[in-house]
Formats: structure tokens, sequence, C-alpha cells
């Protein structure tokens, strides 16, 4: 089952192995090498079950005899890490140490008319991934990350993302000026102002914002919005984590269309 | 503002540090301590927003002199410890070098008649202390965590959590069976089962089962359930996270009885 594309490194000077510790460590490193490093296993066949394909698969030795049974073929290019190097670029404590180098898509322009997620400075890597893992489960098909958002292909939004990367258009770097090219309402989520979720009648296609984890949407984005809306919390906590408010207003619109259709 | 009982310490090897090392980066140290720590200036005041009181008020020595103007008098007890101890015990990258021991509340019994949201082995603490938020935002009043769920007062789940576990009746390890005395009607959350949430009548109150992240919810456990109740998933995924699926379900009890209360 190996193909003659099968290389050993073992030593922590090789080029490739300094380029991979980058993209597994540096969250903006993808930007520089055109390419992005997928972890472990769950996520790789997250990637592949969506049409993705890897560049290189990389293994490490001990890994390597059940690699060739489970992963034949996976990419053109293979490459067997001895385990000391493995344990120095992997921050995953996962039992099967693989992953897959894959070529990062070209960057999309904003595509008018599609149904968006704005994400307006997000910090947190694993709500920005658990937010695309939403997004990708209600049917919207765009991500619009406004400057100051945290990298959306760093390894640990890859990781909480699950593969949603590679169903969604993904556009990085926006300014706000950028956003009326979208062509789709904006709703803006709000802590104390605007009309409840659940009373609200929510648009279809819709571009939902979701601000800062510290600040909530700024001023100046909640100025274009066509609808303020916000969530009732009877408990009376101020502020939901960025990720539960987005899963919960991202089902609202899924919701609202899918009795729209039925009724 | 300073009081009589402030202690300084130098020493890694002094036994209240140990302790709190401990503490710090064992996520089940507070079981036999008896009492827990919150790191950091947003948990802390969110502590004390909610009545809670701090045993002991700790600060590193060069956050010391703002400690005295912003957090006089919030423990009887005060530590000031030399800022390379901090780094010592510390995970954070919090600007504020400031931390409150607490002492653990006594473990409290199931509460029958109040809505509840059970944690069937659920193993990421950050997935349990946003779930512990939802909760508290959308009106529950109780956390029922089976065994083999991640430590609910461990200092990954209290930063995820916010305060809420303040605002909870949090009560672990527990067996199945010990289930029979809450008294509400179990709701089992399902990926590919049972009515879909945006379509079914909610009784409440309700106990809301969520399940491991890779597994869900046990068999056994969902024998158990009056309803399995699914969420519409259009774009297709498989699964969202755990503490999305959470906040879609615990939101949507909370908006059924507004709407219910308002008609």
């Amino acid at each position: 089952m190996t193909s003659s594309s099968v290389t050993s490194i073992h030593s922590r000077d090789n080029a490739f192995v300094k380029d991979l510790r980058r993209l597994a460590q540096d969250s903006t490193a993808y930007r520089k090498q055109g390419r992005v490093w997928l972890e472990g296993d769950h996520l790789c066949r997250a990637a592949l079950a969506r049409g993705q394909r890897a560049a290189i698969a990389v293994y490490s030795e001990s890994f390597w005899p059940q690699a060739q049974m489970e992963y034949a073929q996976a990419a053109p290019k293979t490459i067997v890490l001895a385990d000391a190097l493995w344990a120095d670029i992997s921050g995953l404590e996962s039992p099967a140490h693989m992953g897959f180098v894959v070529e990062l898509p070209q960057a999309p322009a904003l595509q008018p008319g599609v149904a968006t997620v704005v994400l307006d400075r997000l910090q947190d890597a694993g709500n920005v991934g658990s937010i695309l893992r939403s997004a990708s489960a209600f049917g919207f098909g765009q991500i619009a990350a406004l400057k100051g958002t945290a990298a959306l292909w760093a390894p640990k939004v890859l990781r909480a993302g699950m593969g949603a990367h590679f169903a969604l258009r993904l556009v990085e770097g926006l300014a706000l000026e950028d956003l009326d090219g979208l062509g789709v309402p904006l709703l803006a989520t709000s802590s104390h102002e605007g009309e409840f979720l659940h009373r609200a009648a929510l648009p279809w296609p819709c571009a939902w914002t979701l601000g800062h984890e510290g600040q909530g949407v700024s001023e100046a984005l909640e100025a274009r919005a066509r609808q303020r809306i916000r969530i009732a919390q009877p408990g009376g906590e101020e502020s939901l984590n960025v990720g539960a408010a987005a899963a919960i207003c991202l089902h609202a619109s899924a919701a609202a269309r899918d009795l729209a259709q039925g009724t």
C-alpha cells in the first residue's frame, strides 16, 4: 500500500518540520505558507468527507503501520516523522498521531445574496470554530470576518470547526464598508436592545452579526443593521457565551425557514 | 485600607502555595481541599455580584497596590504572592494577577420539581462551563452531573461558567437511578431521532439531558426520557458542538414558557 513518495524524517532541523511546527503553533502562519494543518483523526476524516484533498499526509513512526491500512493513498505525498518530533509539533493528546497538510483555498470575495455570518472582532478560537460549525449546520453559506477577528484557518479554529471550514465560503480581513456588498439584511445581536428573538419575524437570507466577546457588536456595525435582536434570558444573566448566542440565532433562522415552508 | 491579615509569601515551598498550585492545576483537587480557586478579575467580580464571599483574596505583588483600591476588604484574609510565584500557579494571561479562594458549598442533594440540566459524561471543561452559563441564563436551577462527567468546580469549568456556578444547584457523581428523584420529565437530545425541537411542545419544568461529546446520551438514559428531541440541521452537519446544542434547547424552553405566559 505504500507508494514511492514516502519520506521519513528524523531531524528537528529539517525544513518541512520547521514549516510544520510554524503551521501547528502559529495561528497566522497559513497566510505565509498558503496551506493549513489539520491534526487528528476526527478532523482529517471530516475534511475528506467534504471532498477535501490532502497535499501531504503526516504520520508518526509508531502510527505509521496503522496509517497504511486506514489512510492508504490519502495524499500524493506521505511523511513519516520520528515520534520525538511529533511531540515537538503537536499540542494534542490525540491517540492517532496523524494529520494532513492541505492547500489553503484561494481567498474568495464576498458573494452577494448568500446567508452569511459576520464576525466582528471575535477573539477566541474555540468560539470562532463553534460558530463556523453552527453556521454550516443551519444552512449559512458564508462567513465574513471583519479585521481584528481571530484567524479563521488557525489550527485551534480548525479543530473546533470540525470540518465546517470545508463547507463554507470564508472571507477574512474585511472592512465595514465591504459588507455593503452583501445584499442581504443585517441582523445585529444585542444584549440589551431590540426585539426578542423568539418573537421576531426573521428575513431569509440574512446576515447575522456576532461581536467581540467582551464588547459585543460595534456601534458602527450596529448602525448598519436592519434589526437589532436580543435573546431573552429569564435567569437574569447579562451575557451568554457568544458561541451559544450564535447557535441560538442561527438555529432560529433555520427553524423559521422550515416553518414558513411547511405551512 | 490594608488590614492586619495580609501575608506576603515568597517561597515556592510554602504550604499555602502548594495547595493553591494544586487547586489551580488539578481539576479535582477541590474535592480534597473543600475549596475552589477563582482566577481573574472578570470571574471574581461575577462571583461577588452573585453574593458569593471569598475566604482568601490572592494578589501578585505587582498587582497589590491596585488591588488595595479595587478590592478593599474583599476577604477576611489576603495573601500577596511574589510575582515569580504567580507565574508558577497561573495558566492565564490575564493582566490582573488576582484570584479568590472560595469555600466549596456543601454538596447538595437533587431537588425535585426543579428545571434541571443533566450532564451525561461530558468531557470538555469549556463545554461544561458554557452549558452552566446557558442553564443559568435560561432559568434552569439545577445541574445533575452523572458519574464520568468532568469535575464541575474545576478551574477551567469555573472560567467558562463566568459565575453561573454561584447561581445554580450543582450535584455531581450521580448514578442513573438518582434521576428518578427529579420528578420532572426528561428530554433527551438526539442527533438522529425524535421530534424536531422547533415543532415540539415542551413541558415546563423539565430536565434536558446532554451527552458525551463523541457518543451522545447513553441508551440507558435515553430509555428513561419522556421525549427524544432533535435539532434540525438543514446544512447537513451530523453534530453540533454540545454547548451549542444545549444553548438551543435551553433557550427553546425559555421561549416556549414566555410565549405560553404571554398568550
